[in-house]
């Protein structure tokens, strides 16, 4: 079988979940944190900065890689694994939170949903067949199908009506005829109403996709209400297959939802933080620029070793940033995803051992959270 | 003795030299390439980047750390090797150039250069002891004196009176008390003019200098210009000391000054071209936005074994420039300054083996020169 997932324990308290999901291009640890390679890069990072990090699978963005270079481009050149270099596992979005959050740009039927380029305003028409189209064209080891994102606040009919429709296409996903060294997840969509969600992810649950994700959720509203839905949502899901809660988030919410009983994330977080000089560390966030570092001559994390913290001062990552050098934003994208690695091996452990809460409870203590 | 300049061998039929600079932070073989790392970062890189490209020595600016952080503050990062994190022998240059490239902004007196900031505006007093301060402070190897470049063309009283007070100027950077473990090297001025050329040659000769440039060149004037200029310029030097050609060149340029007698380079060239898309390789140049490139699976340069060529095709290099990621700069730059490296140790060889006009045929006869 080319995908699996083991699940290795259940934490006592809490119920989160260690595991293993294989996949063709190597295993991910669970809970496990997906760096953004949107355009076919981790931007600012090369593949063997990436890998430094710890992560084991990074996610590319089918809405943008289908229109530049273009899928046919991608398989040209191999596939995004080879097109990018990186060997280990690639998980690709399905190209339906971009559509939809180009506002009024876009035109949804039950057929597909038309938008422009952002690019050059072509007009294009994206159905379910044709996001799986390109994620097969890219080569991929995950899929995601198109799903109907609602913005929200929505009325609760616009919400229902979207999450049937992201129902329907999941399955139009299901039925495409597909390359079997490429999983298919699911997203359950319903806005923050519990019983959407619950009918959403029962339905979906009944058919056979390799995963289920949580979507349309850290698009405005509160942690609390994201934390509620999370809740509410992953005990519908098959127990046996992984769970990833899209587009999140903060430290704080990554270990919030694996006590929820969410297994994979993805967030830009990291990395467009590390571009405007905003750092994570163990004694809480850190702002680069700050003239109080000017002539700091400690790392941004004493207890970090990636190339960032072992190599180079607070001192010289301000002068990088107020003098705009390139290098800057390299640096503390590279700490910031090397410290996301850092908190999610501990949460793995911690899981393993029994001891999450006590793990969650330490960090809030840390990073100042009451 | 902390610095130390060996002569190991001399090309029977150009005359070119082969060498060891040592210095207190390592040797420096010669002909050598310095990468430039204008404001404390060669830019794009990381310093593991800059150290894998085989560059020995690296060049840095105090016109630009003077302003930016400013030399107290490099100085209380631990100077510039432990501010930048690299470990090897680092250059700065006087500021002399880019005092005198800001046209209309400066003064000129026997005194000093008064010139405005370019970031903040303010009015600054450079004096030739004042760049001898910030450059230990910022404490390189070698530091460069204070020099006056004259735009060209220019008049010939204009260009001799500049030439004279660079003398003078060089006179006082030398008896600036200076500290032990920091080298200084001479400038020698003059235009396009051979009698002016020589007679500043012989009087910097006469001085006890660790090091002599040839400066004042690629500010306009035709290679054939500058070839003739350092090729009367390099015999009034004592053989004994490196000799310096400041912001030069093209690859070729650096093979016919070698040619000419010159030990040590830099160049934004290879960096700020690779910026911009523009590759040097074995087959000549290549811009990698050119759409042939579009499903190209093969590397920049067959026979390059740096992380860019190793790992990434032309069509993947193409796509981060025309999507406008980060990565395509620092993976041209990356190639580029491997590139040079890699013709200067082929140089080296070729002198050792006296065979170098041989090889600057077989280069010229791969770039496509005639």
């Amino acid at each position: 079988m080319t995908f699996r997932f083991q699940l290795h324990h259940t934490d006592a308290d809490t119920g989160a979940r260690r595991g293993t999901f294989t996949t063709p291009h190597g295993p991910v640890e669970t809970p496990g944190f997906m760096p953004v390679g949107t355009q076919g890069t981790v931007k600012g990072l090369t593949i063997d900065h990436v890998a430094s990090t710890g992560a084991h699978m990074i996610l590319g963005n089918t809405y943008h890689l289908g229109l530049r270079p273009g899928h046919q481009t991608v398989r040209a050149l191999g596939g995004l694994h080879a097109m990018s270099g990186w060997e280990g596992p690639i998980l690709t979005d399905s190209g339906g939170f971009q559509v939809f959050s180009l506002k009024g740009i876009n035109k949804i039927s039950e057929h597909s949903v038309v938008f422009r380029s952002h690019i050059d305003g072509a007009l294009i028409d994206l159905t379910p067949e044709h996001s799986m189209e390109i994620q097969e064209s890219l080569g991929s080891d995950v899929a995601m199908v198109l799903d109907h994102v609602v913005a929200l606040p929505a009325e609760r009919d616009e919400v229902q009506q979207a999450m049937e429709r992201s129902i329907r296409w999941a399955k139009r996903c299901l039925e495409y005829a597909s390359c079997g060294d490429q999983a298919k997840f699911a997203i359950v969509q319903g806005g923050l109403d519990v019983d959407l969600r619950v009918q959403c992810a029962r339905e979906l649950a009944a058919m056979n996709f390799e995963g289920y994700a949580v979507g349309g959720l850290s698009v405005g509203e509160t942690p609390d209400e994201m934390y509620r839905i999370t809740a509410a949502t992953t005990p519908e899901l098959p127990a046996e297959k992984p769970r990833y809660l899209m587009g999140v988030g903060r430290p704080i919410d990554l270990l919030e939802s694996i006590v929820r009983g969410i297994d994979l994330f993805d967030c830009v977080m990291p990395t467009r933080n590390g571009r405007n000089g905003f750092a994570f560390t163990d004694s809480g966030p850190i702002k680069i620029r700050n003239a109080k570092h000017k002539t700091d001559t400690s790392p941004l994390d004493d207890s970090c070793d990636c190339l960032t913290c072992t190599r180079h001062s607070r001192g010289y990552l301000r002068h990088l940033f107020i003098a705009g050098e390139m290098l800057g934003p390299t640096l503390l994208s590279l700490h910031n995803l090397t410290y996301y690695q850092k908190v999610m091996r501990g949460a793995r452990e911690a899981i393993q051992a029994d001891r999450l809460a006590e793990y969650i409870a330490t960090k809030k203590s840390q990073w100042g959270i009451t």
